[in-house]
């Protein structure tokens, strides 16, 4: 039974994962439920506003006279809130199922044990935990906005095959962005921003690239986009990203003013990555992807601020240049990506902002 | 200039109240822009998920030039945080506005301070605290539902001339309801729903009744319905209330199943105040009102759990009947619905669940 347990829990991953980037401040969820070995209803919460993916699943059952006897799998803790529908641990315990089996707790405020208490109360039997390291993988970014408060931390960057992240820049060249990757590789990128709910670049980037920072090669949202500029002297960039968008800036010129932009405040810039990630916090971002360059990749590795590194792999040799940042963490691997021209490196010794 | 801060003040909650019922669970916030004296710009939120109250008076404003030399009033600290549109605090920031004027701060665990803070060190000059009572007031339902960790309670019932709530009622007796209020106070009842997020009445109520619980009469949301019935024997009144909408039944018999209903067990009726104030809470339900029979009221007022009662006086004398609850609290004076005939009393002694 074990087994099946987890092979029914997988495909509530694999169903939340369809929604990835799409549910946020929601987590992503799958449900499945099953009646005597058979999977017979599936849903996933498709965005936020939209109904969970245990009421999807649930209304997905043609018999509804089996319901009694049928287990209800789910990767996240069901939810006691009212929203625009009622709670799905009341609409579980009204739909007649008596079993209910969890992938993870939902650790944030609202929820946290109170849908597993619900359920227990009206008589469920209820086991949480089956595939509980998968499925709080699936919703790591959800976990770590609201366990460690701050947004979940993705470094992105590209190196030369001899360790340089781009050639001597200056700001007076009139250089050529360096593409060490191709278009396959910009695609994943397009898909990497599409998943997260901010991207963070430094001046040097805009300067030299004046990028869009969008998912333009892929379907989804665009992030927010943040800037790290401790002169602030970017003005002459407007419109920054050259498209409409909610951008930030974090500067120490307090009287910067950037078109279209916010301006955020910074002491100093020693402390840039701590003070980005807390105005993320407090501004309800739950995850950042921070495609450099090297400077600012520096100030979140030097205060162990990130949870997962990205990296590609060219094949030229630049000679010199900008190294690129050194890291130590543990080699992902399995994931679809990895291959010998990427690598996800995981921080096993990620920092709270405090 | 103290008098002027309080005009504005009155102005913000004025444009705040006109979206009462409808912005859970986000509180009503009315905003002013006031430029040498004169009013440039104002605003109010409509619903979850539209424009802040500041964003609507900031884009009401023509000449964005004078920003800087106006001053923002806001009932409610603005919000630190990015929903669909970027944080209020942010917004002020980048308008260039550099003198805040805010109401009372909001105690919700997402703002909490931040928001100011957010203002301050952006270089704003921020007062807090102008009509704060009054601000408090207006949002009392959530004020509560966050600090005190239940929803914001209202009792209301009718009462004879003779101060009977109901005539003797059997259940077996095919006696029509007995209206001791007329036409008028239908539509203020109707507008009473439509500003509080629940209704709760008893089984007895609904053998009785048999009422739908909207809010017919007047234009707004119909609350969700709740039935307390501790033997859970109602099921015969299927459809409950005769209407589509959520219902939720709290009952002792946690084997009870009533159409579109969740059933919620209580382990006995003693403490069904307790029960019902906590699910509200989980459930993310911010206020409720109260509207009978006797014995539900008598439940609240048992454990202290009412912040407001509502109470009818009629002309008729029953003479013989159910007598209508005893409470004491503070009798609101300058409200416009007060009457001779309707009074609002204040619990100053209002408990907590715990």
């Amino acid at each position: 039974m074990m087994a099946d347990d987890a092979k029914f829990m997988k495909r509530c991953i694999e169903l939340a994962g369809k929604a990835s980037g799409f549910t946020y401040p929601n987590p992503m969820v799958g449900s499945v439920i099953v009646h005597e070995g058979i999977v017979i209803g599936e849903g996933y919460h498709l965005k936020a506003g939209e109904p969970h993916a245990e009421e999807i699943a649930i209304n997905s059952v043609t018999d509804r006279s089996i319901l009694p006897s049928s287990v209800l799998y789910v990767s996240l803790e069901p939810c006691s809130h009212f929203g625009r529908r009622p709670p799905c641990a009341d609409l579980i315990i009204s739909s007649g199922i008596k079993k209910v089996i969890i992938g993870t707790m939902d650790t944030s405020i609202n929820v946290s044990g109170k849908g597993i208490a619900r359920l227990k109360g009206a008589g469920c039997e209820v086991k949480s935990g089956v595939m509980e390291q998968e499925c709080r993988w699936l919703n790591r970014r959800f976990f770590t906005f609201h366990e460690k408060k701050r947004p979940y931390i993705i470094l992105k960057w590209a190196q030369s095959a001899d360790g340089y992240i781009d050639m001597e820049r200056s700001r007076d060249s009139e250089r050529k962005p360096n593409w060490i990757t191709g278009k396959a590789e910009r695609i994943l990128v397009h898909k990497w921003r599409a998943e997260e709910q901010a991207v963070l670049v430094g001046a040097g980037t805009i300067r030299a690239d004046n990028p869009e920072l969008t998912v333009r090669d892929w379907g989804g949202n665009n992030p927010l986009r943040l800037v790290l500029s401790g002169s602030g002297n970017i003005g002459e960039y407007e419109p920054l990203f050259r498209t409409k968008g909610h951008n930030v800036v974090f500067t120490c010129d307090g009287s910067a003013h950037i078109k279209d932009s916010v301006i955020v405040k910074m002491n100093d810039e020693e402390n840039a990555a701590i003070r980005i990630a807390e105005y993320l916090y407090n501004s309800g971002i739950q995850s950042v992807i921070v495609e450099g360059g090297a400077e600012v990749l520096g100030h979140f590795i030097l205060k162990g601020l990130w949870d997962e590194a990205r990296i590609f792999y060219g094949c030229d040799f630049f000679g010199k240049g900008i190294s690129s940042p050194e890291i130590r963490g543990k080699f992902l691997t399995g994931d679809k990506f990895t291959s010998s021209t990427m690598n996800v490196i995981i921080n096993e010794e990620s920092q709270n902002t405090g």
